[in-house]
């Protein structure tokens, strides 16, 4: 077996998986088969053999990107953002689900595609304890990443006081499946609940309980406003 | 072939389903044959036949279901809401998707169980056309059940004056995959979205427009306040 540079094994490894990728949103985890991966792959079945010895093997790993990537680069976004509003939040998560791609380990990744995977990623985890913990993890460091946002935009006034972050965490962790799934399905982008988000959400604290601070205040401090 | 009743029929063909609904939900659609359904409905696979000529249609009927009946419930719950809050149509749906059971066609269906089928059923609508047209006129009525309720709301000032309410139903119903998928994956029932909406929506269009109306005011006017 010749050896390899690591950087060629990790651009083999990413030929393989983008055509994963591909198959699977086309014809869903079940209907795919081995042969079907490596002819997509157009590599050699041995050469594709050494990277994944099954079918199961990148049904794990691209379902673990879904969870797990997808998360992640959600997660450093919400990071960024010093004291959002509930609807900032949604914002982060509204505009990268309506965009045509997202950025996993330094590769564009078509979120189209993405979209369909994961769908058939949700019935793998019902089945598999693996997938079930990795989906829990990614869904733990989101809930987290989101309640930490909320607890920013707390602190500041932007979000009311009488909420639990982590139940608000959930309310918009729970979103994300509804909007890749009306993605994969009909093609739908996230631009309404966005739009829903900002007309229901938006209003600072303060004017929440009462107070006479008007919700049609300049909100040019929200980092993500498109005004 | 014996001449059977209606009502026979019918109890046979409830049968097969709940069955069915059993062993997708235990095995997915895909793992699941037409020997595996027969044994669990513990008939005939001559009598089955009758019923069902292939495993496709069995899948294509639950998948209907989950689709159809379940929006229907909840629209019709919706639709007796007077002058709902988005918190409160929000709370229709959590306290529906938080029961044990709910009610299709007059018979009681296993939620834990329905959970898990329909997120393989969202797979399946991806790579059928006649199941993406069947989910799309779920949805639609599910969306414009919701907007419907919105409306309402917010011409008796219960909801925001500057919410597009098919925007506000594009929100509500995106929740709804998100919750059952935690429900189907992990156990995890609705109440910490009910509650988030509850402390983030609850507010009646005047507080949120900055009157002096306090957010602390007696809910009872809420048809579905549980206090």
């Amino acid at each position: 077996m010749p050896r390899i540079s690591d950087e060629r094994r990790a651009a083999n490894r990413a030929v393989i998986l983008d055509a994963a990728r591909r198959c699977f949103a086309r014809d869903g985890f079940h209907q795919t088969s081995m042969p079907d991966l490596v002819a997509e792959a157009g590599i050699s079945a041995g050469a594709f053999y050494r990277y994944f010895a099954s079918k199961e093997e990148i049904v794990r790993e691209i379902a673990h990107e879904t969870f797990v990537n997808l998360a992640s680069g959600l997660v450093a976004t919400l990071e960024r953002l010093d004291a959002p509003s509930v609807a900032d939040v949604v914002e982060v998560i509204t505009t990268a689900l309506s965009a045509a791609t997202f950025t996993a380990d330094g590769r564009e990744i078509d979120l189209d595609v993405q979209a369909r995977v994961a769908v058939d990623a949700w019935g793998a985890v019902l089945r598999d304890e693996g997938l079930r913990r990795e989906a829990g993890q990614g869904l733990r460091r989101f809930d987290a990443g989101i309640a930490g946002a909320l607890a920013r935009g707390q602190a500041a006034g932007r979000v009311s006081a009488g909420l639990d972050v982590a139940d608000g965490a959930a309310l918009v962790v729970s979103l994300l499946p509804g909007l890749i799934l009306r993605r994969a399905a009909f093609g739908t982008d996230a631009s309404a609940v966005g739009r829903a988000a900002a007309a229901l959400l938006d209003a600072p604290a303060a004017t929440r309980t009462g107070a006479h601070r008007s919700r049609t205040l300049p909100s040019a401090s929200s980092p993500l406003s498109q005004e």
